[in-house]
């Protein structure tokens, strides 16, 4: 765990049996254990299995990410706040996973939703909570141009997550994606529905402020 | 003339004596002609020649646009406004081109430049001259968020244009395209640089606002 | 409803819970919801649900679209005639979301149906038809020509819809889209299917034109 | 000489040196050289040089297409007409390629300039110049739905030519040629400026009418 | 039914009710109906339907076309052939399309298969009956090099169709599509999967053929 | 300048004299003006006019990048280090436009050339100066794979930089973007060749440290 | 047989009964058949199937691979060894196609699984192996980087093998294929998830090496 | 030198004055250097420069490629041949670059020129010469096929290198790429015009195969 982010599993294309050998690896080795991108099945099979072989373990979802700990675990704390922006609703599975990586991390989440540009208000609105975190994750699909204008609201590092949730030519999150690295104002980019990357650079830099403070 | 829109040349392509070939036909039978997308080459030999065969003709050049008149020729007129609006400097020369038509077509043209989305502020400072256009052109490349913001303040039909303003991803004007495309807000998109379409459309409805109020 | 549109909700990437919830809290708001893109499993719980909670209520679907309205809801009504075209029966339901938009608007509709270019006549059979409309709306996947041949045509604003209905090089509707903005007339587009948005704007013009006339 | 065609030389990517070589060889073994897409220094090496190397040689320029013979040179003859169709100015060299490949082979060639759709009674008025000839090659660009329409109102083979002559989104003949893939009407294609192979195609089906015939 | 090729209904995208009403509507108005890219569901409701509301159809199946005539139908004959060539057994259900299509015209077709490049002796072993036909369909999809190697043996003019038969990059037919735009022998090139156009374009030139011989 | 970054201005696709005016605008209100991605012709008319206009003016040219500054400009400082890593030669003027913003900021900079994973030995060695850094940013192009292996090495946040160094598939720097978007590893990215970006994200995330820090 | 590899069949595209009919033809012939990419439902026919038809025959099923031998088969044997390394699970299957080819022809496979750039040191811990190979296969999908790493720490010839195993922008393995054609290091690929092509190519090495040591 | 094969310097991209800084360097320390990918003018500073600075320097340059070795540079030689294939003139240059490296490690080369599979006859001719290489490099563009055509021919290694010398549609490379990619017969790729890394894989199989040997 050098990154001081959890190791995660991600789920996608691998096999359930897999999926949950990793999983209870990660807990033998960590007493905690994150996947990600898992599907239906593969959750299920993590409820019911990990609980057997862990009888003090919590496991919790969220989406279509699993956190399981046991008993031993002891939780991170973090002197920092990250503010996690969607643009609608369909952006939510994707911020979902940010805010479960910075959550495990022991960082003050602040979760903000709804606030496309197609209603500026209601972006203007949020101004001041924008501006009082430390680190901002802005995920949007359609609305790819929200994490442009919110970066031009404030003086904190922006990291934008494309989403993949149009149709057409670029729904695919491509749009997003390349009109992120077109941005006008000053943002980094992850790959298209990285909640999870996004969620664990934006730890990295919540932490390197933290270490600062204290 | 069926459209009510001039039939430009477009003189990409075309060998310069084709162009001023095809400029000494228009002038010929409709005492009026416009070329755009010329090269400096191709602008000057207008300049030159057109004078020559034409001693009555009035040559004017925008950017790459050139429109020429002879003694003979009736400006239009109608009333309705195109507003015209760009992102930053070098979205300007798309931007003359749309402006180049519309006028041609006798509308009155409100020009705003640089209100890119990266300062809010001078975005918002011009709702009220947004509002008041019959109908909208914005002239956008890295900014390709601006036609979605601005189409979220007002009532008016928006045309979108992206420009091939930025460089890497996209940078090519694909960027702006697909973002326009993907729209949270109603516009509608012409192709990469296409300052003429989007006049010529523009036009168009401000026409038949024209015809409608008259 | 600053815009003179309705806010539509669109279906597809939510879950069928949260579009009813979507649908319901709009027809409390504005005794009318207008869902696009829906699911056969989304459309059911909408016509099962949405007459449970608002027992006024009527459910109207029409393709993947659904409309609902209660008892109190005012219809529009607009002086100004929208035409909507199609090339083939694999077009219809691209148009029919069109149709659905303008009609809700209040606008008139005159659908044309069949009309490709492989069959000339047809389209020239319509001229009268299509030179009555205020703005015409055309949507074509194989026949992605016929924007531009209709719009050689008439003197009217036409909005261009490519559909995904072909197969292999471009058939997602790529290739229409690219043939539409190379249009070698005048004509703005939207992007791949987007019925609801190609209607959003011809209402935008319609109700100018209407404004314009009364 | 096997496919009843000229062996032509591709000058593009080839030195002036090795292109006028190559076309002495031809010359010396065949009594012919036909050389294409040639730059403005390869033309006049081939035209100074050929000269000089072989002093009966005619050599004749069409656009960036070189063709030479010697004294001992037997002009084929062909009873079968290609038609040969633009749609714009732009289109003029690629069809000049197709041109000179026909006129080579001794088919009788039927010009047709400037028959865009934009201006759909210019087409209709040489429909039939268009059923007389035995195949067609049809070259066009931002009239990417030239051949399309043709196609539809002729019982003759269609042969396509995208043309780079656009610019924007597809414009380097991409749109042109994905919507000439797509097209609803039968007709098959060639390479985005393949005039060339386009003429030599139609050729080897000329050859056949003209075998069967005689 | 101008062009001599019989008017076929593309049942991919369309309700199998409208396919069976279009289908219905073809042998009602000529005796005969020609269904392509149908999917299982669409067959048997055509096999089923068809001779009940037809009790003297003759409905027959060849992969996922379909092709129904009544007692009145008069079967064409054409004086040509149409050699179809594939590379391997998964190019079979495209060419089969083709096959349909030139049998349904009246046209001889002589069907070659598994002449892949990978084993050349085999390739080679047909060329006389390659040079008998007075066209070639050649549809390749991994080898799509089979076409260029074809057009290198004879004078036949040859049509090549890109088939999607492959995986990883460009396996969907794209590098097939490609490979045959830019081969160095003569040949024109029709969609990837698109047997109907390549089998209609050859019929057009086989009559052409059979005019002239008759 | 609200973001605690310069507003930088990109020359690329500005006429010289609209480079040089927007400069002077900026050292007027500002003292300093900071030019990226200039021309030669832009940077020597800069250097040439700019001391011309203000005689006490500092004009300093690195790579593309120019940065003036009048007397009256106080530089900034910042308690944070910026590590700054390039593979190999061709990536040194991408980390140049880097280097220039962060120093701008008053960001210690430890520039590191020329460790690319070919060599692996040469990474290694500096594995104790890129843990110093508080934030990195790694350029490469043909390399790639460089930041994925140097944030698996770290517990830095890591900014990467596709540039635009190779050749054939992918070498316009969309291998090394793709790459990164894929990366294993935990980092963010910006857009291909945008050293500036990268810079000024470096910058925000070294500031916000800063601030911690005092 | 002549390149010294078995003749694979390509199950993917075909029916299930073609697959089984091809496997009893090579059993036939060559008393082994090879079967890759084949489905759950292929599989279980060639299960069944083959041990009816030959009721001697051992079939063995790896992944997506099938081998099934008769008594009569005589097995090859090779000296020279083949590595075959995997950056993590999800490679595992394309990995497994390489080894079951290799092992078909007599190859000595060492097997070296999840050895990914993100954890250099489990990278580094096996230059020894590595090195001992003949010749290598290096499959990696989000670790495109591994192929370099690997190349840059031995002299043996690399194979690398994109994987299809990510997601977002460039994750259906095309962002593995381009950054292994840019690698600065030097190696050769084979087409993404060909694990079947890697293997055969290997092989080729491995028995060049093997007819010059005996 | 590591990998028995020289460091390359790829010279594009780079500064004159770092080019031939990088070869001296390279002359230093191991008293050869080999320089790829050069413009005229660093070829001619090459020339110039070398020679001042290595009085006993020899200086070849082939191409746009440099090898320069002092008097104390002590030949490789390796008992391998490397037959090195291209399809047509065109193809020459990136072959040369394959040639350079080849020679440089000792190997012997056997060049087999213009044996393109558009005249098949000439393909065939070479089989001996082909199956006595140890290992095969096949350079092509537009005639994408060849590599797979030998390879079908031959039981040695095939390493394919696509080349950017067609036009339109995938000229740049990228259509010969995804055919060789796709081929049906056993090959590995190098990226476009990638003569050198052939090459140098060539190289490395070559010396595994001298090392087997002695
Ligand atoms: N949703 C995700 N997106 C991107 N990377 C992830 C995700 N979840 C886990 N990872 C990372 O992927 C790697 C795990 O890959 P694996 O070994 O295949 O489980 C680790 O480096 C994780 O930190
Ligand atoms: N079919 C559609 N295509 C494009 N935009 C749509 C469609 N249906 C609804 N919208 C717009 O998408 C936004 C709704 O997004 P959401 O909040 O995700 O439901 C609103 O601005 C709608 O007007
Ligand atoms: N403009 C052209 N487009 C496509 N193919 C051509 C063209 N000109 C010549 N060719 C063909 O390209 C081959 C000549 O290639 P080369 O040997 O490189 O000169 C011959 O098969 C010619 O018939
Ligand atoms: N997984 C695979 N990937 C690529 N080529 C394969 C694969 N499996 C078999 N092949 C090759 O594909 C050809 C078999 O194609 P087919 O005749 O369609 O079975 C043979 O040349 C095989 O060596
Ligand atoms: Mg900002
Ligand atoms: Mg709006
Ligand atoms: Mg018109
Ligand atoms: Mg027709
Ligand atoms: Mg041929
Ligand atoms: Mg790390
Ligand atoms: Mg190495
Ligand atoms: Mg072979």
């Amino acid at each position: 765990q050098r990154r001081g982010i959890p190791e995660a599993i991600l789920a996608e294309g691998k096999s359930t049996a897999d999926v949950v050998a990793l999983a209870e690896a990660a807990l033998e080795t960590t007493d905690r254990a994150l996947v990600t991108r898992a599907t239906e099945t593969q959750i299920e099979a993590l409820e019911t299995e990990l609980t057997v072989s862990f009888p003090d373990a919590t496991v919790e979802r969220r989406g279509s990410t699993v956190r399981a700990t046991t008993d031993g675990f002891e939780e991170s704390s973090l002197e920092a706040t990250v503010g996690i922006v969607t643009a609608g609703t369909v952006d939510g599975p994707v911020a979902d996973e940010t805010e479960v990586v910075c959550a495990d991390a022991g960082a003050t989440v602040d979760r903000i939703d709804d606030v496309g540009v197609a209603a500026l208000d209601r972006t203007l609105d949020q101004v001041d909570r924008l501006r009082d975190a430390d680190v901002l994750v802005v995920a949007a699909g359609r609305e790819g141009a929200l994490p442009t204008v919110i970066a031009g609201l404030v003086d904190t590092p922006v990291i934008a997550v494309p989403v993949a949730s149009g149709y057409g030519h670029g729904g695919d999150g491509e749009a997003a994606l390349a009109g992120m690295l077109q941005s006008c104002t000053v943002l980094s980019v992850v790959n298209i529905d990285a909640g999870f990357v996004a969620g664990a650079q934006a730890t990295l830099i919540a932490r390197a402020i933290d270490d600062a403070r204290t």
